[in-house]
């Protein structure tokens, strides 16, 4: 069985223009884990002014109180941040960083060094609270300002996150621009020092490849991947493009496969229509999704 | 070095709604030869009152005689499109057949056996003309009647068109449904059998999946490879849907995995982007042109 990471509710809708309210925010998160994604990303501890679509997170630990079963993650930038999750009563947080200076001053306004002070004191005081930690690091293979970038620079970075004792790392090719021999020059060496037990991949699908890098991944041992339902959140530097790897297209590669990911297809699907009408009747990215709209053949056993 | 077999100014354009005229089609398969695209399905010798989109392929051999270095292939139905391909001068042809018989009696009016019988007497009369036959067969992973198709009932009918003296075998996911594991267990014993001298892999993206299968291929041993510039040809059973894998995102992956392919991206980004004016300024399915279109990020060597 393999981890399905959802980032939705929080990566996605945070790129989206529409702003969804608090209360359909929270419908989607209960859909989502009523269909099998108990991994999800749902809110960010950040100001509300910056980024309006992740407004009133501080209220969804309150409303979604009755999901046990589902680990849900809030991302934290800062020690302000992580005081507003644990009076909360978070129980997950993320934090941020990228390999790339230019990236990472571009989002967060820090230098890559500066944000590991950041990250090394919020972690240190989110484990003294027992708070679970994931760390994601941006820009793993290629970044929107400084181009490519090359394993030797990528691993060190990834390794620094690991030397914390976070429990998840997302390593992560922001633009959707890895295909699977330097998915596997960055993975391999990980997986040979550290296992799969904390390494998850987040690829995008800003160029057709992240299904591609998804089975290279899995088939080096990887067994948590991000997703986004409906292929939500798109490329901030590439407007048109798709970022985000769409949830029911990784769910469709794994059913497919016969690898257990613990999501029921149907539901999730239902559930995307229904958001694609919430976000105004567009269209969301995914292409597994499309065909189940579609719903083509008379006799089709795929899309269920 | 792997061949990219482009198949947009048949495949593509017969399913697509636009009908372009004969100069911009041919316009369309000068530009695709320039980007190295050297293996070509370029018309159809079929009837143009039921396949407008293929009018006029008999005047297609004369404006291209100048493409001496590119394989052009033509569809021939029957042993009177032969005779109307041998008048032309043509020197590659194509037949169709597939899996399943409801799939077949729906696209060309026979049962598998049927196909066969005509099928074989064209490629006889082909051969002894020293024409290079290509054989597709479709609905090797699903039918969108019959829904799935087993390997166990795929494999005899591959056998089959391979026993017959043709120079490719293209193997057909019509409806997008493959993933990896299921495109192993065809190819697999088709490789062992045969080696992949005279096997090629045509996937479909409907459900995104299409480059993961193109990968797992590579990594069977497969080197030839069917794609449509742009992504042209919707999937006629599911409206709205992806039809075939886009030349671009294959090229994309292929290049950034360091794979041979002898096509220049740019170029054929280029001719894309053309060629989506002149289908009226709709927005072609491939997910690395529009990525290439964006040209988003300021320090770009991928889309190149």
């Amino acid at each position: 069985m393999v981890e399905i990471f959802e980032v939705g509710p929080r990566d996605g809708l945070q790129n989206e223009k529409n702003v969804l309210s608090l209360q359909d925010r929270v419908w989607l998160i209960e859909s989502l884990s009523q269909a099998g994604l108990h991994s999800m990303e749902v809110g960010s501890f950040v100001r509300a002014d910056r980024v309006p679509q992740m407004a009133e997170s501080d209220l969804l630990p309150d409303w979604l109180k009755s999901l046990q079963k589902t680990q849900l993650f809030y991302l934290v930038p800062n020690l302000k941040g992580l005081e507003r999750a644990i009076t909360k009563g978070v129980k997950n947080i993320a934090v941020f960083t990228a390999v790339s200076d230019s990236f990472n001053k571009n989002n967060i306004g820090m230098s890559v060094d500066e944000s590991f002070q950041v990250i090394g004191d919020i972690v240190t005081s989110a484990k003294s609270h027992g708070i679970r930690v994931r760390g994601y690091v941006s820009t793993v293979w290629g970044c929107p300002f400084e181009g490519r970038i090359e394993a030797t620079r990528a691993i060190p970075v990834l390794e620094r996150m690991l030397a914390l004792p976070i429990d998840q790392l997302s390593i992560g090719d922001t633009i959707g621009v890895a295909a699977p021999v330097g998915v596997r020059e960055v993975l391999f060496p990980l997986l040979k020092t550290h296992g799969p037990s904390r390494l998850a991949v987040h690829f995008h699908d800003t160029r057709g490849t992240a299904l591609a890098n998804a089975l290279a991944s899995l088939e080096l041992g990887i067994n948590a991947f991000d997703a986004s339902v409906g292929g939500l959140g798109g490329c901030p530097f590439a407007p048109g493009a798709s970022g985000n790897l769409a949830t029911e297209d990784l769910i469709y590669l794994f059913k497919e496969m016969g690898i257990e990911t613990g999501v029921n297809y149907k539901m999730l699907c239902e559930t995307s229509l229904e958001l694609a009408k919430k976000m105004g009747g567009r269209a969301l990215p995914s292409r597994a999704l499309r065909a189940y709209q579609s719903n083509c053949a008379s006799n089709n056993s795929w899309d269920k």
